[in-house]
């Protein structure tokens, strides 16, 4: 990944009023900061500002540890602003749940090893023992949680100890077929994503490529999303779709959709890892 | 329109076993028809048979009024066959209902002037009176029927007496935004076309747009399908999306929607008229 | 068209440094502007600024006819900056050039007569007959100027001279066969919008449809561009495509090209009427 | 890969006429054959008949060995048929030819490891040693080949020597970056698969993204294709398109574009390996 990492990232919202934009650009070149990328969206009916803004830090005369406070008193309580600052050489930790498809894992695997995104991932968690000579080949950690009706709670119990031990900031679902706990979610709010197997709302649930089959739609899609308690109710990150025909059978429709699914997925995982998602009332503002 | 009109088409579909293809390909060969299009595909998974065949008459042995009774007793009965046999010239009778949104009429009314269909639309039906002028300028005749709930069944079965006195072989519903009764929907069995302004399952019902603005998805579409009992439930001829962002507002999702809705719903109307689609069991089968 | 339409635009672009964003929004809200629509866009590579912000006048301190001067004196100098200023209720004035193809034509005719767009057409203009019928059909007067080898330059002066009495602004090629000699183009300066039935760069020239038949691609598409004296080179504004097999004959990409020429077509119109298109070095900025 | 692998399949064409059709199904159904697929199309211009059959052999009563010989004895040579024959069973040997960049190979690979094609891949080849370390990972024996002006001739001459003791039956270039000679090609002719970077014919050559990116175009796409002597020019397999605005840069598009790249090159692998394609004047004919 090449490109300059010494750089700040600011996601802002606020209700809308004139004059953030110019105090927000102001208050980076006045520090001496030079904007490389500035996304914002204002919307109108709802009377809210979406801010994304990305700074080179060479010349920024206010120190890294110092940039949150003084954003803070100088701007955002002025603006009433709910505000993340991230800093692009602090590579995100991600946490990677699959269960038998390989198709995601690799998908993820291989950007992973080419460099492609700037993540760490430490480890990748997994219902079944299918799947762990795929993480051997990318010399990842792989660990075995079987899940049943009975220990459900103490495994993501274990799961979540896991992931806090190895600073995991969020989660990958890649076909992962466990339903997780409210209790699990609530730690990695907005910070569980999942590839669903159909363009929600359309066929949530199980089984979505049989009900698109019954259902004899023309065209099947995936769904990238967080994960909320709500099943596949999550606010949608990212969505492809594909074209069929009456003479694709469910197995056609099964492996027509492992191309979306993969694609679906890291599309969402990369506008994650590259902090260009703001979550609003279930909503996402993904900037470009 | 160019091209042979001197043609039949026959619309097939029965259990599937050896020796179908061969039978109807022969039957047609033996007798000096010239096949033109031929297009066939077998479900395997319910063992069934399905196929339009489309040939030249020119020089065809058997003549036109017993080509059914003959095809009937040779070859369908052997093969419980069930078929429709059609003929290019005897264009189908179209009516279109609207109510207060042009852009699909007029899309309608565009390929209609411009020759693209075999087809004839001798009137166009609404409830209420806004679009007159557009068919005054395409000169179809139009006609209006207020529709509240105590009028709804006597209007209906006025608009029924027009449409057989028209001899009206199928309904074009473009944006019609009236629910339309069991009993009008039963004398038009699969041969009434709606176009439902999202991709259906997704948002059935009103204000589609409205709900996937809420939900928060990346792709909206529209989806043409006849019409049967279940509202926005009936067999879909064809779809299609197009891509959304945060940044669009209820108002751009209905702006973008138009060009879909017209698009699906011109789809869905050709390949009716060129009698492409078989229905089976609220799918459809869509020749190409 | 609904909205508030007492509001001013500006497109901007000049080369980039810091402070752009900050003294152009500043100058707005300063003088009590209220920003409806922003968006921005910096070229990192060659280091250009690029911008469009629309708000509204209501409570504007700065005159409309003195907007331009003082916005220049106090702004645009000082950043060097190239920029338009428009109002949204001065409406564009758009002639139609056509020939014999009447898809396009319908497309901006129903969207105009349905009210969609803030324009004004006061003219079509034909080297043929045959649409005239159209025309009459929306109430829109129609122009013969029959095009040979030895009459163009002439035709072309007396094109000129009906476009200058109408005022018009800007031109739309709805398939409109005839090459505009460079005379002709250099008093509308991408202002002259063009439908090309190829993606561009592939199969410029004459009867894409047959190029792309023979070269056997699996895609087909359109392109709306803004004419330059290179045939089927300037300014790409707004493309789109869809599947083709090897089943489709030359006919079969003719009748799937319209749909998508009307679309492509109408899509760029839209932009150009929206103000939303800055050109530079043969390539367009396209605001959302 | 589940599923009957004891099947014949057939891949057809010849003048077009009376029968043919016919006569086949026949063919394989008066032999106890059971057909699995069958799908067919005339090119009505060019009067050429295309099929591919595929029936399971299990009660076939002529053997395997048995099967050309009769079927040319029997429907070939009466029709002037050119076909090929092919044993489900009998699996294709794929060899792999990559240079630096990884995406197209990982995505091969991951698809091999999950058992989704009916292939062998016995060997992966390339100019540099950059990607070994990824056959490594999956077990495949990896040659480098460095290749310069003057060596090149005898480096193919190995490399066919190879392939040849491997029973090499077609190449996949994952981005392999150099350009093989026509003696080279001579030896897998119509069985070298390519992947090029933008949706030919546009962009042919080298670096089509910067290209691409200097035309302004708003679609970039990836094309599967033939490889024949002329560069960039084969028969094309598949290709598919993503949208891209005016805010991305060269370093965007080649990001964009692996995505593409990979998922085009593996669907023209996926339909060569499935026996689906057949040539015909530079043209494809892809059965589905």
């Amino acid at each position: 990944m090449k490109g300059n990492d010494n750089t700040a990232i600011l996601l802002i919202h606020c209700p809308d009023r004139p004059g953030i934009l110019a105090a927000v650009t102001e208050f980076i070149n006045r520090h001496q900061g030079n904007i490389l990328y500035l996304d914002q969206y204002v919307n109108r009916e709802e009377k809210v500002f979406f801010m994304r803004v990305e700074w080179d830090l060479t010349d920024f005369q206010i120190p890294r540890e110092k940039i949150e406070e003084y954003f803070n008193t100088l701007i955002a309580i002025r603006f009433e602003m709910i505000f993340r600052l991230y800093f692009a050489d602090e590579l995100p930790r991600m946490a990677i749940f699959v269960s038998k498809l390989s198709h995601c894992l690799y998908d993820l695997m291989a950007r992973y090893a080419a460099g492609e995104w700037k993540v760490k991932i430490p480890l990748i968690i997994s219902n079944h023992k299918d799947l762990e000579p795929v993480a051997k080949r990318f010399g990842i950690d792989f660990y075995t949680f079987p899940i049943n009706e009975k220990n459900k709670s103490e495994q993501e119990a274990m799961e979540l100890q896991l992931l806090k031990e190895n600073n995991i900031n969020f989660c990958v679902l890649a076909r992962y077929m466990q339903i997780l706990s409210p209790e699990f979610i609530r730690n990695y709010p907005n910070k569980i994503i999942n590839i669903h197997h159909s363009f929600l709302p359309a066929f949530a649930g199980s089984k979505p490529y049989h009900a698109a089959y019954e259902r004899g739609v023309k065209i099947i899609g995936a769904t990238g999303h967080y994960v909320t308690e709500d099943l596949d109710a999550g606010p949608i990150i990212s969505q492809d779709v594909t074209r069929i025909s009456h003479k694709d059978s469910v197995e056609d429709l099964i492996r027509k959709g492992r191309d979306l699914e993969k694609i679906v997925l890291s599309a969402a995982v990369e506008k994650h890892i590259n902090r260009k998602i703001l979550t609003y009332k279930n909503r996402t503002i993904v900037f470009q």
